[in-house]
């Protein structure tokens, strides 16, 4: 269960994530750390990907008083006494801490509005710290949600001076990249640099219609249903594990233009959808997998 | 509005498919064709693909009174009076007469089943009057409908003497061809010698995830959604004018064998609509796109 | 199909709605008169309720040169020469003219603030002239749309004194009223004084979870899907006409916050296309049913 | 992960339902258990409904070797060490078990077909053992399925003695009744006879358009969605905790026959939904609602 946002978040609740191989033994290990140190599990949702020789994911929600104070001292035992034993991967992490987010866009402004919208509303459980674009055109409209705006134009030539600034801008101060129909490919460089996470929204349902102009492409083809996705960014273009998709019907009494509307409300719903999960630490990655819990 | 299939078709309506190119006057001939005649226009679609210079597509369902008797004339003179002057290519027919179809199958039970289960229910507008398998597993299943059908083994060798035997097989007893999960690509050559239309359900969301495995493919890369596309064949595999799709949600908890079976509902789903469509004369094709009405 | 509401809209294009009893005759009739004049039929939608003696619904979309300047004399012509012999109710417009609408709200900003994102992308075919509320606290998010905002509280004893300030308000200035989450009973009076119609977003599936707290009542039972209703303001509190739904799913994992969110998302889409569909002549009414066409 | 049906599935796979009071300590001790045991956890599910003095519930699934012969022991030793402790429900079932499932039906066949043709397929982790009808209708039908079809004639008059032949018929034979729109109502009495749950497909979206007719009721109110709820039956008509519910897109073209097929074809998806997670053990009551793992 979630706190309530528009109440105060509970401090005591913390999310614990991990995967490793499965084996004999993980939950009792990481229930009996836990339990010992007087947590109360409140959630738990587990999931191993082949019963012989498989990998094993976990996420666990539980209460713990006094867990600010604690959780320094917390991370550094579980480490020690549970994930090393274990080959774990592992992310401990107070649950009232909002996750720190970075917004890039060009100038569709449907997806960047929605998430605005709903962080003002109490309805994401995410802080947006900085929207990045390369046009000037949604300055004004971000303007009235006291957000900084970074206008960072990018040619061929600029590029990779470009990418450099808009690194620097972010670097240590958010936790996550959100492409908000941001249509600037990100080289492989950028994305180590900034050592965060980024999710993009797809304009269509992949891995149908990749490329230019999808939802002409869609209507070409008489399709009844346009789609989009959200994804992990990796260095190959629009092929990073799918987080959340969705799609919508639509008929041949629509055009062009209507179907692009219909496309636009499923793209702002699927993508904060994917960034509400993610700073849930809902989302676990196997390999090109996602395991949404 | 469409009369009970458990009751008795009503014998009176017909119904009248046009296309041409678009142009003003298209309406009032059909309508006052009809008016002049007794008949009553109970339903009417109509779209148009661009105002300027576009397509035009009618449908029309009404009632007159004898109409199997008066339909021969009502065709011939329909062709000379309005669809010759506007160049239409049109169809006309009485909705009480079911649309006759063969249905192609391999080894995958659960398309056909489906149709054939609507069919001994009164829920599908159509006669399956014979199913082609180039496998003998599903004769017995089929033989409890009643239903006759043919076994012709198909490989690389005998694919073009199969393809004969087909074709000579329905040559004149089918309004349609089902291919319902049938694993065999057609060669232009039999389309053409059938020369009545054909309906394929493909196993996955077209465009994506074309080719072998597409349910594998899919939970390789993360997929949340799986779905189902009915199409009319053309001789480019899988890439003929789209009737109908849909979609199922699926999550990392299900298995392969639950994403295939989430799959099959959805195909078989799908190519039910489709066919009903098309045997309610509700589908019209403009170049690679479908209008459903 | 639509202009793309971004460009400038076609002022030769018109839409005509009309419902009558069903009987021959009235579609080439109306394709006549329209032929007559040079006008072209670009989108026909027709149905009818009942073969034998049921009502007719016909939605045409043409273009005809000058039609502003024609419209008043089309409109006297065509009440005289075709409504008039078949007892016809009719509504004859030009495309290019957006409906005028008033919204009310209470407290809950997502329907409004909604409705407002749409209309400054031009999604919205319907011009938001005035913004009535029983609260002032969203008067600075719409004073960012320049768009007005009348605080009218309404208490018990005010409600009647209320009411008629909202109607001089408005009168004359809108084609229709949108209540956006409005947390009062509109009385009979109200209705009928304003004269136009009325659009309500019901945050519930009707009539499932009438009345206060349905989230809440639908956590309790148990329901796997949310979802919103949008119908025309009658007298009877949640009984008009419908004329859009859609649901989303929810897990028990959900809390009633969660649900709520999910169940405002549904809202808000649903009331959009309601009010677009109703602003594009796309609804009539037969009797507590609608057509959409 | 399921094993597919298709493969004869793990012997050694065990399946472990819980529900109680929630408090610390639980998972620790439930996960401890089965590892001193050699068990391995495959798959874990918790939830808490209220983080503080909430109810506890979680689903387990694991793989221990021998299960079939340890399985007594286990559970007795699981009742005496965990589950008195905590005052816990239980249930320890090995997952290669089928569940054997009684269904009941009247006239309407399509449900009923729907649940035998998974179960041939493979698609049903459930043994269908017995039909009981108080019609003949479908008796040759479900011959073709060598399953016995008991037809039990029940009048207002012989009702009680019509369930006492039933409740005989099935008793120790059966660990699930399905009604399959069966159209009696079940007395309590016969309920609390046969000690195993019970559940009904309810043929609208329930709380709504309860009672007769409902796809006519929703046809009337113009509704755009109609919907099948499954349900554990209790003793209060159409009041049980909800499994699943579905929904279906209409609109007014399609006639009530249509309307009532699309409607045929949501009940017997969600009915086989909710039998077959009944039968995987995924469903869990907390009062008046599930949670569905």
């Amino acid at each position: 269960m979630q706190a309530s946002p528009r109440t105060a978040p509970d401090a005591d609740v913390g999310r614990l994530l991990v995967s490793c191989e499965d084996g004999p033994g993980i939950v009792a290990a990481v229930s009996a750390f836990l339990h010992a140190r007087g947590a109360n599990i409140l959630q738990s949702d587990q999931d191993t990907t082949d019963p012989v020789g498989g990998r094993f994911f976990l996420r666990v929600v539980f209460r713990m008083p006094d867990l600010m104070t604690w959780l320094p001292a917390l991370d550094e035992e579980f480490a020690g006494e549970v994930a090393e034993p274990f080959g774990m991967w592992f992310r401990l992490r107070a649950a009232a801490v909002p996750t720190r987010v970075a917004v890039f866009v060009s100038r569709y402004d449907h997806c960047l509005l929605d998430l605005l919208w709903r962080q003002r509303r109490g309805d994401l459980p995410a802080d947006i710290v900085q929207v990045v674009s390369n046009h000037p055109d949604l300055q004004k409209e971000v303007a009235g949600f006291d957000v900084p705006y970074a206008h960072i134009p990018v040619t061929k030539d600029t590029k990779a001076e470009a990418e450099r600034q808009q690194a620097e801008l972010i670097a240590g101060r958010v936790d996550l990249v959100v492409l908000a129909r941001y249509m600037q490919v990100l080289s492989g460089d950028f994305l180590e640099r900034i050592g965060v996470p980024a999710i993009n929204i797809h304009h269509s349902f992949l891995p149908a219609f990749a490329g230019a102009g999808p939802y002409e492409q869609a209507r070409t083809r008489g399709v009844k249903l346009v789609g989009a996705t959200a994804h992990y960014v990796t260095e190959v273009l629009d092929e990073g594990p799918i987080i959340e998709q969705d799609v919508a019907r639509i008929s041949h009494r629509e055009s062009l233009v209507d179907i692009t509307r219909r496309g636009a409300d499923v793209e702002r719903t699927v993508l904060a959808r994917a960034v509400s999960w993610h700073c849930q630490d809902r989302v676990l990655l196997d390999g090109q997998t996602t395991i949404v819990f």
